[in-house]
């Protein structure tokens, strides 16, 4: 293990933002319970070690300390990035723990975001706080990403296209859609990744319409489609990136056809993907492509979503979607035409509004 | 992917017995939230999308039938398993569908696991329902395995010893913690495995001291001790284990030492896992060993855990743990010396409860 202490600048800087809409808000400290928000703030541990076991809470105050807690599994990597005194291990009683330690600093009330607090949590912080229910205040931070952040997607997404370049030659028909499945993600490893953002997607022929196929034991065949969307984790930021193949000589019709509109929906919603303009436009835009060509029906999500710390996270890229593009949002357009009786055909870019429109990493 | 449908008889088996626990409890209705527990009762879907993104809810019914909550990404999985009639998929008002769904069935109240449902979610619930907080009625059935579900634990475990038993020859000094892990990786996944169960610890010398050590850029060293923490999934079920290797020669006196006290910890702890024998007292009966040797301060975590859909699940095997025993509980022993200057060794089996006494998987 690495002993040497982390460069927290990054995360104090985003604390200070989050202090900033504390007093806005007058919120005296807010609880941290999200495990991605909880890293993008500390530094400490991205991950929980499951959904339903968190290894740590932080507190930001408004204008104070702020403070780590975990358990004693976790105090050398706390250590690692945080001052001590301001580091509570609790054991089995966590809760009450925490009390004394918020209490001893005269914090009697506190933030949290309903979301990311089980009522059980909730109760019991309760009998100790004042609590004050503020939804979403992290992750409006988290929309915008710094330059910083905007290289390590860049990084990921880098991967992700070596693997698509390389698909066309490791796609054969007559492997399972399992086996391409682990022949990507081994690729992804051995060219440096820390591990896959989500589980692949392999849909061969007609289980390219299912958007969320399982790869199973359908084999890749000859003179047909496979959809593949996929990404990997790399220090800790995501990436995601759908394409769909031909295997075969010539491309049907219908490939060739239902492909050229689907990409000719994505140009038309990142047109729409610039700093002042409505969210949902873009989606809009992406849909009127569709509707013209009389599919839009076989279009069954939304364009897009956030992406960064986690695969999905804000904004969604959807009809309903309020809001306007910002720079320094990344995000996916990955329009998508579904027919179970046939295929689908799914394209996504990672995408970054700038100042003056957007890129595709 | 397989488009047959599912054997849903053991997940309407596990609804049978959830229905008798909820009429002795008085509860119309029990809202399953938790991914591993939808899983087990219903055969949908073992993972949400993350952590904060739920895929789907269970409702099942004292007296009734039960009912089955997803979004249109899951339709077509969700029909493989699940009559269409008691199936609802929703949109963007996910609360008042269900309620539009549950309350034209005549359900007004719901049981809820509060460890299970965020704040946000209770809110939305209780302007249709009148809710009833309940802790662990699923986890409580989850606790004694069916022989089948034994089975696929034994068929996870089995891979795993294949692993250990090929690390010998695999780890070799002047690799990095990390490149051993991705070879742990790569190896389960080539036997089969259909991804890991946690996250591998590898520790090299005095990493091995922390708990949760991330592999690293740390070297193996010879003569030095490493320490394999790690499990795969196979069919759904978990496995775990850890052994700690002595790379090179001839082991150090304190190795040995170590290993040796470390194992008969291990076998006293098992040697009272038996049924209707309390549970703590495995804990004390290794702690035990280890305050004779005066080295008990050095043991610093529980004796181990239930093991099954997911890697950690009940019961602890704490010092505070209450309850006994019970034939078809699946469990880890794995007790640990660790010394921050020094390193550490932890030795951890899956173990069954039998109708006797307890064997190792």
């Amino acid at each position: 293990m690495d002993m040497t202490r982390v460069d927290c600048a990054p995360f104090e800087g985003r604390r200070e933002k989050l202090k900033a809409l504390l007093t806005e808000a007058n919120i005296p400290a807010l609880l941290v319970s999200f495990a991605a928000n909880r890293y993008y703030l500390s530094g400490f541990e991205l991950f929980d070690s499951q959904c339903n076991e968190s290894v740590g809470w932080l507190v930001v105050t408004a204008s104070g300390r702020d403070m780590l807690f975990t358990d004693p599994r976790f105090t050398d990597a706390a250590l690692r990035l945080w001052p001590s005194d301001d580091l509570c291990i609790y054991g089995a009683g966590k809760h009450a723990a925490m009390a004394k330690f918020l209490r001893g600093r005269g914090i009697t009330s506190l933030g949290y975001d309903p979301k990311a607090i089980s009522v059980f949590d909730h109760e019991k912080l309760r009998e100790h706080f004042g609590l004050i229910p503020v939804e979403g205040l992290v992750e409006r931070l988290r929309r915008i990403k710094e330059p910083k952040e905007i290289e390590l997607l860049h990084a990921a997404c880098e991967l992700n296209h070596r693997v698509m370049r390389a698909l066309p030659d490791m796609l054969k028909p007559g492997m399972t859609e399992a086996e391409a499945s682990w022949g990507i993600e081994r690729m992804f490893r051995e060219i440096g990744a820390e591990g896959m953002s989500f589980p692949s997607i392999v849909g061969a022929g007609k289980n390219a319409a299912l958007p969320h196929a399982i790869p199973g034991e359908t084999l890749l065949r000859d003179n047909d489609l496979v959809l593949v969307d996929t990404g990997c984790r790399l220090n800790g930021y995501c990436s995601d990136q759908t394409r769909t193949f031909w295997l075969g000589r010539e491309p049907s019709e219908r490939f060739q056809e239902t492909k050229r509109l689907v990409i000719a929906a994505q140009k038309a919603g990142m047109q729409a993907m610039r700093p002042g303009a409505p969210i949902a436009g873009a989606y809009h835009a992406a849909y009127a492509v569709f509707e013209e060509a009389g599919v839009a029906e076989q279009f069954t999500h939304s364009l897009g979503h956030g992406v960064g710390l986690e695969t999905h996270e804000g904004p969604s890229i959807g009809p309903r979607t309020e809001g306007v593009f910002l720079p320094g949002m990344v995000i996916t357009a990955e329009p998508g035409l579904y027919d179970a009786a046939w295929g689908g055909i799914r394209w996504e870019y990672m995408v970054v509004v700038t100042e003056e429109g957007c890129v595709a990493l």
